[in-house]
């Protein structure tokens, strides 16, 4: 069995790392680690695992961590993990980092995230395995962003196709993305019934959704992005409103996401809408689209789980493209719908 | 006390109309019809009236109808009101039509939804009294559709100042805008940690924010519109990404909303990201806004109660303007949050 | 105009209260403290009341509150109240407090919450009129719990009727009686598509309870009280699971109810099962009950708000009577439904 | 691999049963059946089940269904089933019965379902295997009903070791358990903010709850069952207050419970109160209890997943044991928590 071990494993996306590695049938959880919980069992915060986990959180350094574990999964927050990453790139160990840290140029990751980089120029391929099949056989991998692998799933064969000139991601958001800690979004009065629209210009993910739609065509630079939070848990819905050169044929479009996305098992191109009901707790992203025939606007639609494709499922993906498995390796099942 | 019918009281907004009434201290609702209810106690389908109201639902001629009341409002389903509006107009009897059936030019409207138009060639101010002051003294009024009043609020100061290139109205309903008859948007298990995406391009509402907007400007063509269904009951939250011809400052854009909706009392220009908590159960439209500085793009959000400014307390705003009332008779109330 | 003060105005009772004061015609807020928040608009806090107060928090001393208010209500936490109540009381100055500081007898008090009584002696009057009508002409009201209303009002009847042997009651409660600040339970993702059960036998309002219907029938003894929160911001869905000394018919316990309740206008006995949905945002205690006819147990459902009449509107209903003015007053609303 | 066919397929057991069997790694899905839907493929309906199934709904005779499966799950409505049964019960088939029909004794049946058993002196082996390990081997299996489940599961150790004198179970279900079919409960703006009782003393339920826990203590009659709809998708959480003949301690309970489930790997006895996060999707039963040390009531908590352990993985659960597998075959995942 291949060991695994999580940095940061009391949180949501380590909580979903855990669970999907005891799903996995070539590797084992050996490691969790959280400074504050350590000494105390994984199951206590993560009460779901039950039975299934006899680990307790540890704080050890990141030689032991690197000793114990072919891969390691850093679920820290931003500015957190480029602390632990120099030490634990040994050329061995298989290190996927969920933060942001390593996700955009190094210029660019401090202007956005206004903090200086500790270890600049160091390279991760951007761990969204659909855009980016050169993940395969790497050693560190930087996981996407949730909201930029929605839009950037979403909006990539049409980009790529170089039609796109005006690109308008208004994404929907369960609050799960937020964290377990309980905060005034995530107040129940607060969200139930209501949608909490937030940093409307300004987050962060843009970042991340321009580098991969301006890599697929240097063209396209208007690109904006607006997040919501809707009363759910889980899922994020990305409704692209996507603005052509020129006119596109429903039939067009349909062919352009169907070559894009052949051989990719976790991409599915549904008729209809896609519902957030269909992804919740896999590892797929649902799209399905439609050409405005008054505007030549096409609004195409994703679906995803943001704490599995958005987060940790693709992490074990990236893991199984890293290790040489097949990309579906403990990830095959359907959602428990409705 | 002045007299009030509803033609077609059983429904969510008839529900609404009642209440709010109630709480009118110059109107009475006198009559409430249901063709299929006729002799049943109107408590018996509102429960939460009960002690209110001692009305039974009835079936009445419009002749009656006109003589009984002095503002009628039909609260009947789209193509259904045209067949009592040209009975019901005395020149006398106030009529406020919930319905879409004269808000549209005859052309647009028979296109739009698909059906010949009964009683062509009768003109009806449309009632969204910000952008109508002509209401005032009319004796028929097209009350507006929930979506068009919360995206024209948002888009009209911009659009009225001939600044707007193009608009995406993204917007997030409750689901009781879809009425009280069970299906399958509405089922629980399906809505519940869903978002329900749906007539992504081809919404009919959109015709009424185009006249709208188009009114204000000219040149204003490139109107896009699509609704989503959030798990809420009540509420529309609109997000408007207006593309701007030039850039604007948000200085200009502060300006412009305050002096457009200046002496509006039911719109209020809020700080940061409006809420629908804020607006439940009332009539307020709660406007923010913020512009982008990377795109020039202005993000406008706007909150309304879809079943109360999207509906049944713009209708009796309508209705106090038509009688000579102050407009916020009745309707002076702040939500009861959260 | 009768002028109130809210001591701790910037919880949810206390935007409860603000509300309800506004809607009321007698009564004007003139007073808002808040010791943390002193120097900002109420406004701020409480975005919904935007446009209709123009108050700031203030921390003036209790001989300036009595001074400038006719009425003070005190939003504070337990413990807390006893602080301000003895300075408060002048014989002049009505007094409502909604905290339990004054609900019990002062040795089952300092048992329940575990502290001294620094202000032991003094007389409330419990505040719950349909259980109270002492509470008219009162100076000082110690007003009832959220829990306790519901179950109090759900087995009074058959209580004072001698009747009840066991009492089980099973509530259900909206996050919101927990308040605005976020914690663990009210965190989203914990309580949404869950039922958070707590102090399954433990929770302090069974004192209530029990001294109500002790006081109503000194052999009913037997009280069991289990709280739940559900994922609802607001009401309390309270099912009273009573156990007869002897059979009874719904016959029977529909008279008793009819005849306890006779002119008791907060309390509606509704034909089958209570909804939150009706009393939502109103004073209303909506009661309907079932017998068993297999094991005899009369199975009775309380539905109010309880942020209403569990709390702020049942202080106002409190001040109503002890100001003699109508009960009802600036409380005769229908709750928006759905 | 073992054939597993399902009449009834379109409904959400029968997608609970598909999804699961998907899963199992010796038995995969080869029949499922609808009359309504036959020549449609099944993910038509069941959307999550894109990419994993090829199967068309089919409406074939029972001799064939039994030809091509080796174990048959009827996943029709109550009082279908037994239309079915006989021609299905060949000796080698293993048939499980979602439904009601043969889970009581034919006499109470009739009474409580209120029609004549077309089948009459079928004996079934009750399939809660916690209860009755007489499932391993048997050919004919009668799955129990959601709310018997949890229940059951709740209040068995205490019945069996004769301490219970009387139980009131106070169930708060998930909407799905009412199936897929669009109704009024189902409504969203009915049950949304709200929590619906209904049937609340005649739940068809209570026999069946009747039945296991007298099975265990004959002297147990006193027994009382009151089911609410909760805005949740899925899971019951049930509040189980057992009224004990003599005090027992905590330390007491807590053993009998640990004795009767040792060696029971769906039920787990957790620390402080179940959450039905912690089993959504899963076949667990997690259990807590606290001691009233006022009267002596035991409060037991169960929480299930209605679809799962209270429906689909309990008939996979059983077909395990029925086949002479592991009981947890294709069913040890832990929840996708939050």
């Amino acid at each position: 069995m291949i060991k695994a071990g999580i940095i940061g494993a009391s949180g949501y996306t380590g909580g979903e790392l855990l669970r999907l590695l005891l799903n996995h049938p070539d590797v084992e959880p050996v490691l969790a680690t959280s400074r504050s919980l350590a000494g105390k069992p994984v199951t206590e915060t993560h009460r779901h695992l039950l039975d299934f986990l006899d680990l307790e959180y540890e704080n050890p350094g990141m030689d032991e961590v690197r000793e114990r574990c072919d891969v390691v999964f850093l679920a820290v927050p931003h500015k957190t993990a480029m602390n632990y990453v120099p030490e634990l790139l040994d050329g061995k160990t298989k290190v996927i980092d969920l933060s942001a840290d390593y996700r955009l140029e190094d210029g660019i990751f401090e202007k956005v995230y206004e903090v200086e980089h500790t270890d600049p120029g160091r390279h991760a391929v951007y761990g969204l395995p659909e855009l980016h099949p050169e993940v395969s056989g790497e050693s560190f991998i930087a996981n996407p962003g949730c909201f930029p692998t929605g839009a950037s799933l979403a909006a990539a064969p049409l980009a790529k196709a170089g039609l796109v000139e005006l690109a308008v991601f208004d994404s929907k958001t369960g609050i799960s993305g937020a964290g377990f800690k309980p905060g005034a979004t995530s107040h129940y009065p607060n969200l139930a019934e209501n949608v909490i629209a937030y940093k409307l210009t300004s987050h962060r993910h843009r970042a991340e959704i321009f580098q991969e739609l301006n890599r697929l065509d240097a063209n396209l630079n208007n690109i904006n992005f607006t997040p919501q939070v809707v009363p759910s848990i889980r899922g994020i819905l990305t409704t692209a409103h996507l603005f052509m050169k020129d006119r596109v044929s429903a039939e067009e479009v349909q062919d352009i996401f169907r070559d894009f996305y052949r051989g990719k098992p976790f991409v599915r191109l549904v008729e209809g809408v896609p519902s957030l009901t269909a992804v919740r707790g896999t590892n797929f992203c649902d799209i399905g689209f439609e050409v405005d025939p008054v505007t030549g606007r096409v609004v195409v639609i994703s679906a995803i789980d943001n704490l599995v494709k958005g987060a940790s499922g693709q992490a074990v993906q990236n893991m199984n493209l890293m290790l040489g498995l097949d990309e579906t390796r403990g990830l095959w099942f359907a959602a428990a719908a409705p």
